[in-house]
């Protein structure tokens, strides 16, 4: 599916709710999915790893559509089109 | 662009870099562009809310990479499909 | 210092500026701070290290202030009483 | 307790197990606590606030240890003598 059309179905579905919770509230959940990932991950539970990454990226895109923004034109703008490594700090 | 192929383009690209670094690490950089992310959505700042959600994005489709994993088809299957707002404690 | 005093003498001094920030707000701001010290540690600058580690440390007592809890109670009895290891999932 | 007699008694039992996982894995393991905080500060559990709180700050006081860094001493400098309140963006 198209990134633009999994947001837009995301908000269609979910926009209402969340407005009402408010983003700092999103953001929590947002943590706390977070930090279920990072368990998954360092158990090395490949199936919880999966239905966490899937959480963590609906709350990225429920957090999106609060703000009314898609990550994706910045994301390909600097890290597909552009190349950001020469910055990083890698082991 | 059709989310797989984004994935695909951030393998093709990141793959090797990250597979040196390896999954803690790349959970530590998630940990920080979360961070990040907290810090714009508390104050409000839209510009940088912008960048860090790219940056999340970034790094969730990174991950998935690592492990191989498509989340799409569970997001899917949970949010878009199914709804599981009634165990949601809203505020 | 006792742990105690030093709750008391951040509560002092910061309990009315919390209080009207409320529980989520701090939350967001503890999350920026731990993901400050995920780059530290990540990067391993010890001067990094130690400024974030007293941020965590200060959020972490103005949220328990916020709420009006002493952790030390519990971590003394599940950590240094108690042991609970065996449930630890190490690498 | 003295803070600094918590942390040794923390680093006499737990040093050894913590610098065979590494500070990365710390890591991940004090996001999962703080993620756990944020869902019990999120839905007002007061018995898992002061549960996640305690084990929060044990975390943060492994990570001091896994250092050599007693964050008390910069705690104290920033926050008691000092005063960061005219930097922070209050809502």
């Amino acid at each position: 599916m198209e990134l633009k059309e999994l947001q837009a179905r995301i908000r269609e579905k979910y926009y209402e709710t969340d407005a009402k919770s408010g983003p700092l509230f999103l953001l929590a959940v947002l943590f706390e999915e977070v930090g279920e990932l990072a368990e998954a991950v360092r158990k090395g539970e490949r199936g919880s790893i999966e239905e966490e990454l899937a959480d963590v990226l609906f709350m990225v895109l429920s957090l999106s559509n609060l703000f009314e923004i898609y990550p994706e034109k910045r994301l390909v703008e600097k890290y597909i089109e552009g190349d950001p490594r020469s910055r990083w700090d890698l082991p």
